[in-house]
C-alpha cells in the first residue's frame, strides 16, 4: 500500500475505540498478527457491497459502512460465532474526504457495539465496492451450520420478516407516508442489528441455522438443499412488526407474505430444532420473539401452506445477483 | 449467496487439490471454520485488484487469477509467515464461463503450489475486481514486521529488481521484441514467484522487512517511515537480471536504475540485518541471491547515490493508486 493510500486507512481507520488483548500487530504493516484463544475455533466470512447492486448510488455513507459490517456480522450469527476482528478493502472512485469520514463513523458505530477490531485493510480506486472479512471464535466444534436440518425439525426466525423490504418498497416507492412507522422501517432497512447473542445462544439447539439476507425462500432454500430435505411453511403464520402492518395495505406487486418471505436484508436468523427443544429455546433466547413457521419434512422442495389449508404460490423468489429479481 | 452465485462459487472454485486437515468446514456455509494449530500465531492480509487500475483491461484470466493469489502470498512473505487459507471475493460485469475456468486454474496454479485451500468467497456483479484474504501461520513472536529497522542496518532485496516493470513498458511500447529474455521478463509480470521460502527464512535473522510491490522507492519508503529511520541507497548495486540487462538500453523515461527502483510488480523482499547477520543470512537463504544495497542511517529520508559518490535523484517514486505515478 503506498502514501496516499496508507494516509487514508490510517486517517479514517484506526479510530475505532477497540483494542482489543488478541491483536498482536493491527493496521500497518503487511499483514495482522492475531491470537486465536484456546479451544477456539475460528470462523471466517467475506462479503462485498457493489454500489447500485447492494445498495443505491445515493444512498449515503454512514449507511453504507453500517451494513458493510452488518452483513457480516449476521453472517458470523448464523455461524454461532463471536466477532472478534474485521479487515476492510474498500475500494473508491476518489478520495473523498466527507464521505470517508462518515463511512468510518457508520462502519466503527456497529464494529464498536460488538467489540470488533479493524486489523487491516487496503484501499484503492475504482468504482465504489466494499468487502469486508470478519473473524470470529467458537468454542471448538459448537458451529452451527447449514447442512445439519433434520425431518421432523420444527422452522423458527427470529424478529419479524419484511421490514427492510418494506421500507426500500415505500422510499422507491414515493408514497407519501412519514412518521414513527416508517421510521422503523427505514431504520431497519438501513441499521439492522445483527443477531449476535442470538447465534451464540442457538448453539447445541439449532440443528441447521443461515441468517436471512437474500429473504426467507431463498436462504431457507439453502438449508434444505444442503440438508436434503423439504419443508412445509406456514404462509399466514410469518412473523410481522406493527410498522409493517400498519403500510402493508400499499403492497400492489404481490402480497404481504410474498414481501415477508420474499424480501431481503432483514438480517434475521433462520433455524430448525428438534420439537422437543421448544423450552429450551426460549430460555436461551429471552430478548426476541422466535417465531415457529414452519416444519422440516423428508420431501423435496418447500411448499408454503395457508391456515385455511390452501397452498400459497410465492409470487418472486429471493435476490440472485446474476439473474436479477 | 443465492443460486447462481453459490453454482459459480462450487463450480470453478471447488476444484484445489489441497485438503488440509485443519479446515473443519470449507466452502459452502455462512463462514468458515478453521483450527489455528497450538504456538502459533494467525496473520492475515487482505489484497484487492481492479481492472484498469491494477491490470489492463485486457489481461487474461489466467494471469489475473494467479497475481490475485501472488499478491497477497507476497505480503504472507513479507510476515515471514506461512500461507493456509484463503477467502476469494469475486465481483464479475457476468458470468462468463471460459473466463471463470481460465481464472479459478491461474488462482489454483498458485495456491496448490504452496498448500493453500479456499475456504470461502461471495460473487457478485459488478466492475471487475478481486479481493483475497489469505491467513497464515508464524511461531508465536516469530512475525516479521517493518517498523524495527535500526540505524547502522544493511539493506538487502531478494532475486533482481525492474523485471515485471521493462515487461509491461516492452509490452505496451510495442517494441518489436521476442525471444527468452523478453519471454522472461513476461513471465515476471504475469506469473511473480511470491518468496514465502525467504520470508520464513528471515525469521530471527530479518530486523525489517516488506515485500516490493510499488517499487523499491516506495515499499523502502514505508520501512523508514515506519521504523523513523533514514537510508543511503547505492543506486548502481540494484540487482538486475541478464533479460532485463539485454533490453535496458530501449529504456527511454529515465535510467534503467529509475526503472529497477521505480517500478513495481517484482514482488521480491526488501529488508534489513545487522551487518553481522551476514553470514547466517546466506546460509538461511542458500538459493536465491540476495544483494545489499544500502544501509539504514540516523538522517531522516532517503538519499540515493553512485558508485561514483554523486548524488542520484530518481524520476519517479512509486505507484500511488489516488495520484497515479
Amino acid at each position: 500500500m503506498s502514501g496516499t493510500e496508507f494516509d487514508i486507512i490510517k486517517r479514517y481507520f484506526s479510530t475505532g475505540d477497540i483494542s482489543r488483548a488478541d491483536v498482536i500487530l493491527g493496521i500497518g504493516d503487511d499483514g495482522a498478527v492475531l491470537q486465536v484463544p484456546g479451544g477456539k475455533e475460528l470462523v471466517v466470512s467475506i462479503d462485498t457491497l457493489v454500489a447500485g447492486i447492494h445498495f443505491p448510488e445515493d444512498t449515503d455513507a454512514a449507511s453504507i459502512g453500517y451494513k458493510a459490517m452488518a452483513v457480516n456480522l449476521s453472517d458470523m450469527a448464523a455461524m454461532g460465532a463471536e466477532p472478534a476482528w474485521a479487515t476492510l478493502s474498500l475500494t473508491l472512485p476518489e478520495a473523498d474526504h466527507s464521505w470517508l469520514q462518515a463511512f468510518s463513523r457508520g462502519f466503527f458505530e456497529l464494529a464498536n457495539q460488538f467489540k470488533v477490531q479493524l486489523v487491516g485493510g487496503d484501499t484503492c480506486r475504482g468504482p465504489l465496492s466494499i468487502t469486508v472479512q470478519l473473524h470470529g471464535f467458537v468454542n471448538n466444534g459448537k458451529y452451527l451450520r447449514r447442512d445439519t436440518a433434520q425431518p421432523g425439525d420444527f422452522i423458527y426466525v427470529t424478529g419479524t420478516l419484511g421490514d427492510a423490504g418494506l421500507g426500500l418498497y415505500l422510499k422507491n416507492g414515493k408514497f407519501d407516508v412519514q412518521g414513527k412507522d416508517y421510521e422503523y422501517l427505514l431504520q431497519r432497512l438501513d441499521r439492522p442489528t445483527p443477531r449476535i447473542g442470538e447465534g451464540i445462544g442457538l448453539q447445541g439447539v439449532g440443528h441447521a441455522v443461515i441468517d436471512i439476507s437474500d429473504g426467507l425462500i431463498s436462504d431457507l432454500g439453502h438449508i434444505l438443499a444442503a440438508s436434503q430435505a423439504g419443508a412445509t411453511l406456514y404462509a399466514d403464520m410469518i412473523p410481522t412488526s406493527p410498522s409493517f402492518n400498519a403500510y402493508k395495505e400499499l403492497i400492489t406487486e404481490g402480497t404481504w407474505i410474498d414481501m415477508a418471505i420474499s424480501s431481503g436484508d432483514d438480517y434475521e436468523l433462520c433455524f430448525t430444532i428438534d420439537p422437543k427443544s421448544r423450552d429450551i429455546l426460549h430460555e436461551r433466547l429471552p430478548n426476541i420473539p422466535c417465531t415457529c413457521i414452519g416444519e422440516i419434512n423428508v420431501s423435496s422442495g418447500l411448499r408454503c401452506i395457508l391456515e385455511n389449508g390452501k397452498e400459497f404460490i410465492p409470487a418472486a423468489a429471493g435476490y440472485d445477483h446474476f439473474r436479477g429479481r
